[in-house]
């Protein structure tokens, strides 16, 4: 990348965040290595817009999305549309001329079966009659023999009323966690306590109900959105079958347990097969002076398998990708490596970024920057980014840049902002995810709804092209942002 | 009832609509039978107020609704659920004091069976893997064999696409009729052009596609929200299976289809078994003068199988419960017959309606009036009128007693404003159905996802209370509404 050298001095000027950067005067060689081609800040401002306007105007993501989530469809970590999947984005990368590679990764191999849920007997039934619960089965869950369980369900609405009950009050039985998502709380990429407090039954609940002697555990799921949708999730192992019912579902079964006994059969024949062969996909754009340094934009390639993950995370995937595209159609090789990243694995055990990690662990040092995002593909505000105010200062000129888009927010977060770069923040690299329109993010998650119609075109360049900014910027920098 | 016997001067003098209703002054004598009791205009208000109030005031019919919905669940004719449903109504009627036939009905009796599609074949797939199409049977659809049938897919936009294509380009094939719902048209109690448009693909496209010798007909379903629901409803008699995918997989499968060949895998084990008996709830607070004469205050039992069936139409008839017990509440007996009525089979074959209009055709001219609910339990704005302008006129009373609640609007209709009474319309029985918001009814209708939850007690209430002052005017006005 020719002309983002010149981004240099004013990234360096910039740690003097009040003063407007039209009035800042570039500071030569003061440190890093001798700029070569020493540019006014309105001039770098305009090259970095020529990225951002080379995103905006792009369809790439979108019809790399569309190839993910239609062509391909759902890619739970372990399942053939999984791998191939990563085979699609590894050839695509190469075919932009970046150099790839399948870095192999175990990953859990468990796969849904039928699954059906019935109350057989409750007040007020019509005799021979039961009425069908709609529910999913959460990732990792054992299943039941083929002809299903059958047994008394007791509601709890918190841990404590579980342990309340004790092994009198729960053992034999069917455990159904019934605690409300609170739609007001789903915002900005911070799910909060909404999402924090339901999540910890999806992930806990089925363990705890376990230890307790229940036969099953059943949790409402996690979602802002009322029309029969079950949600599923990663659960915590446990040696009981564990689904989530739809919130309809869960309202009829805590009214019809107000007013008797209520028992429940349920069938999942789910099973978890031996760990399969998987891959994250590691795409290079390297660096022309410091090709060892690494900045990595990143999504996670595998999704749930209801839907077709196309906001949970082809969107993610589509958008590092773009990245790319967007460099290479404007000719930049940067200063040092771009790395694409497809992580696998991120919904089930996170086993692809912990073999990044231990694979990779030795050259975190020279990792400059890790983006990921992994919330959908919502209007962007910004960034979070976990970094040092000084690092956070340098990027005033991606703000600027940005804010023509609406995404000029550069938010200090307290851990990473993202699951699968975790391991690289835990090592102290500079973390960046975006900031996104999250409103209806959690009425798809997870669910057989979260497809490709769901993410708008427009809004998925606005990501592209925060994303590509950023990334040029991390990538150009005459030296790593500080930690 | 004794103290609306007063209502009638009013509703005799309004015949002047502009003249406000204070400032009337009761005529006496003009028709009808001597007044037993006259009172002033104000006072006459007064005392539709207490109906209108105590409406407001009751929980009934909310907790009718949730009995319905909840305890006995899916009603579709036929089931068990609906006929213990008609004993249930019955029951509660003959306990508030009505008279109550449970009048035989000859049903169809259709049940739906397993039901799923992939695709299995088409661009860019991952070897050995298929796409998931999420779907539903239309009612009375016939089944395909257990292993299901697997045929190229044709989409078409629209009748005349199907019949240029023509034998040649149908036969063999499954058509999908990829027809959007077009949201904006979701309004009050008004499905107008976008649900009359696609619906009629859902009733008439699988006999126009079995016509050029396809083996299934698919429609895109006719539905305003996109949570990957598919909704069902009645066709007209095929010899091929038909089915509406939810809203994603019609833009999956249109997607797919624009790229190359699409294969299709539809499993559908629905049956059709012998007519099963059921029965129309006829529930009667007897007249105190003129027994014979006969109000109507109905909505329909029976629901499809794949919800609970509380939009549509559980409130329906919850309202018409609820507007005897307020009556009894208030110690009222009208001057004619309160006829409640839970219609059977307004769904698939109104077979129930057809049934009361072939015994009770002789009645008809003593039929005063008949409403139907049957929109849900939106706020509610006043109602669908198909009658003559003098009658209209006359009711002006109840629209001042309604514009407390926001319910005094009362639109001519050019039909009859409910399918179950539309054999009353027809015999010039004028008919009247409430305006209701209706905004979301079309995300819910006809899915799995129409339950108890999607009822407001308020807005609920307030369909009570516009049904119940409509119904206590009509049953008590010394003449019935001019035809």
């Amino acid at each position: 990348m020719r002309f983002m050298r010149a981004i240099a001095p004013v990234l360096l000027a910039s740690t003097l965040v009040s003063v407007p950067i039209e009035s800042q005067t570039p500071v030569q060689g003061t440190s890093g290595p001798p700029l070569e081609n020493p540019r006014r800040p309105a001039e770098i401002t305009r090259e970095l817009e020529q990225v951002r306007d080379a995103a905006l105007a792009s369809d790439y993501a979108y019809r790399q999305l569309r190839h993910l989530s239609n062509n391909i469809g759902p890619r739970l970590a372990g399942s053939l549309q999984a791998q191939f999947a990563a085979e699609y984005v590894g050839a695509e990368m190469r075919r932009l001329g970046l150099e790839v590679t399948l870095e192999k990764v175990k990953v859990p191999h468990w796969v849904r079966g039928l699954e059906t849920g019935a109350l057989t007997e409750y007040a007020g039934q019509a005799p021979g009659t039961s009425q069908k619960i709609v529910l999913t089965a959460l990732g990792g869950s054992a299943g039941t023999p083929a002809e299903g369980i059958t047994a008394d369900v007791v509601v709890v609405r918190n841990f404590a009323e579980l342990e309340a009950l004790g092994r009198a009050g729960v053992a034999g039985k069917i455990v159904f966690f019934d605690v409300p998502f609170d739609k007001r709380m789903t915002a900005q990429n911070e799910p909060g306590p909404a999402y924090g407090e339901v999540v910890a039954y999806r992930g806990r609940g089925a363990k705890a109900a376990e230890a307790l002697g229940a036969v099953a555990a059943l949790v409402r799921s996690a979602g802002g959105a009322e029309y029969r949708l079950p949600h599923t999730g990663a659960m915590q192992p446990a040696g009981i079958p564990a689904a989530a019912v739809a919130a309809e579902d869960a309202e009829l079964m805590s009214d019809l347990a107000s007013q008797g006994r209520v028992r429940f059969h349920l069938v999942l024949t789910c099973q978890t097969l031996p760990d399969a062969e998987s891959a994250n996909v590691i795409a290079d754009l390297k660096g022309s002076e410091h090709p060892e340094q690494v900045v990595i934009v990143s999504g996670h390639l595998d999704s749930w398998d209801l839907g077709t993950g196309a906001i949970d995370d082809g969107a993610g995937v589509a958008i590092a990708m773009a990245t790319a595209a967007i460099f290479k159609q404007l000719g930049i090789q940067p200063r040092r490596t771009l790395r694409v990243i497809a992580w696998m694995d991120e919904e089930h055990q996170q086993s692809g970024s912990k073999t990044y990690a231990r694979d990779h662990a030795a050259e975190f040092a020279n990792h400059a920057a890790a983006i990921e995002s992994d919330f959908g593909a919502g209007h962007p505000l910004g960034f979070y980014a976990h970094a040092s105010p000084e690092a956070l200062a340098l990027l005033q000129p991606v703000q600027e840049v940005l804010r023509a888009t609406g995404a000029r927010l550069l938010l200090p977060a307290q851990s990473s902002p993202g699951t699968d770069i975790a391991p690289l923040d835990s090592a102290r690299v500079p973390t960046f995810g975006p900031i996104q329109d999250g409103r209806t993010y959690f009425d798809y998650h997870h669910t057989a709804a979260d497809t490709f119609d769901k993410v708008d075109p427009h809004t998925l360049s606005e990501n592209v092209a925060a994303i590509a900014v950023l990334a040029a910027a991390l990538a150009e920098m005459p030296e790593p942002l500080p930690r």
